[in-house]
């Protein structure tokens, strides 16, 4: 099984202390666009890839799923998972995306925060949801934005007028990208916006709408470092619906 | 009625002289790419939106449109694509596609090549075209990217390190833009990807694909400055169906 930088020791107890771990959904500025995505969860069976903490998870459970199922590649994630969620409707397993099984439509709501942008082979993973999506089933999803991560270590930069930019290059080829977060050399896969759209078309899905997620100006007047999310996207959200 | 940058005398003698108004449809690195997203023409009646000199309102009729009808706003360009065309079921109209009004359900498929980065009232438009055309028509056409539209003035920059790189900033700030082509200022208006797709899916059409253009490597070898293109895309291309 593919190795989870989650159980790096360095990386976790970086990772740990985000104000998304500490805070839960709140602490995720995009959490309130990804709510607008989201159907109503009533009565709805759920799967979670890779659901961390298992926040997203609990949230599912407490909107009236019936029942979530959270996978995530790290046994750090899990254990504080299990440990945080008492309820026998809410099951975390240990599984790698990658060569990921599930039952087949089995699930009215497939879910997933941040975590597809570590994934390879993003074709499978979507005929493995498809297949495990019941007919008119969503799926709602967040990855790090094409924009974000092209570039061969992209960070801030400033242009001869003095402008903040950040730079683009290498867009169109698609494949491993490493960037240092928390520690050296986290490997991330970059795709195209066409081919992450196209690859879910292509699957069966019918797009319903995207967010390149820019915060509000009340979140800007909350938490002032927030403004540079207008300058690029970050995160891409995407909801389409078998 | 708006005034077309077209009909600005410096800015078309520059103009007039790129490859793709030289050559046609085959001087457009991205024509390939476009073919691949517009159904089978025959039989169509088809309205090309910033027809410019009629090059793809010709080739729809070579392809077996039953008719024809080029839009564009400036002067020269109609006046040229008339003299270009002979050929009564190819029809050219001067209109501000601010403004346009079709007829209702008129056209089985619409198309425009880079045309709508100079629009405006977009959502508007989408909705005209949705109207103008029949149930399963198609409308497939290419705008500027917004990667490469959002920045103040973008120009190839370079990193630290060496690396050419594209400026992204402002990408949340949608609206004017003005750049120099030509000449100073040629204004456009910058629209995320998020709202062009959402616009199209929020007025009826159903996404089929998008391309984000990119050279392939025949292209690049008999063109090798195309080899930019694969840094950071110029072009978004996009197929709905209604």
């Amino acid at each position: 099984m593919a190795q989870s930088i989650y159980d790096n020791p360095e990386f976790f107890a970086g990772y740990a202390r985000l104000p998304r771990q500490v805070h839960g959904l709140d602490g995720a500025p995009e959490w309130p666009a990804i709510r607008t995505m989201l159907p109503d969860i009533t009565g709805k069976r759920v799967v979670d890839l890779g659901c961390g903490f298992g926040w997203a998870s609990r949230w599912m459970r407490e909107q009236g799923a019936v029942s979530v199922l959270g996978i995530d590649l790290s046994n750090n994630m899990i254990s504080r998972a299990r440990a945080d969620t008492n309820d026998s409707a809410v099951e975390y397993r240990i599984a790698d995306l990658e060569t990921l099984e599930l039952p087949e439509a089995a699930f009215d709501l497939a879910y997933s925060a941040l975590a597809f942008h570590y994934i390879k082979d993003f074709a499978r993973l979507v005929r493995t949801v498809h297949r495990a999506l019941t007919p008119g089933a969503d799926f709602v999803f967040t990855v790090e934005h094409p924009i974000f991560m092209a570039a061969a270590g992209p960070h801030w930069l400033t242009d001869e007028a003095g402008r903040r930019i950040w730079p683009v290059s290498r867009y169109a080829i698609e494949g491993e990208r490493r960037t240092d977060w928390f520690v050296k050399d986290v490997i991330k896969y970059h795709r195209t916006m066409a081919t992450t759209l196209n690859v879910l078309i292509g699957t069966g899905f019918r797009l319903v709408s995207i967010d390149e997620f820019a915060p509000s100006p009340e979140q800007i007047a909350k938490a002032p470092s927030l403004a540079e999310e207008l300058e690029r996207p970050m995160m891409l959200l995407v909801a389409v619906r078998r």
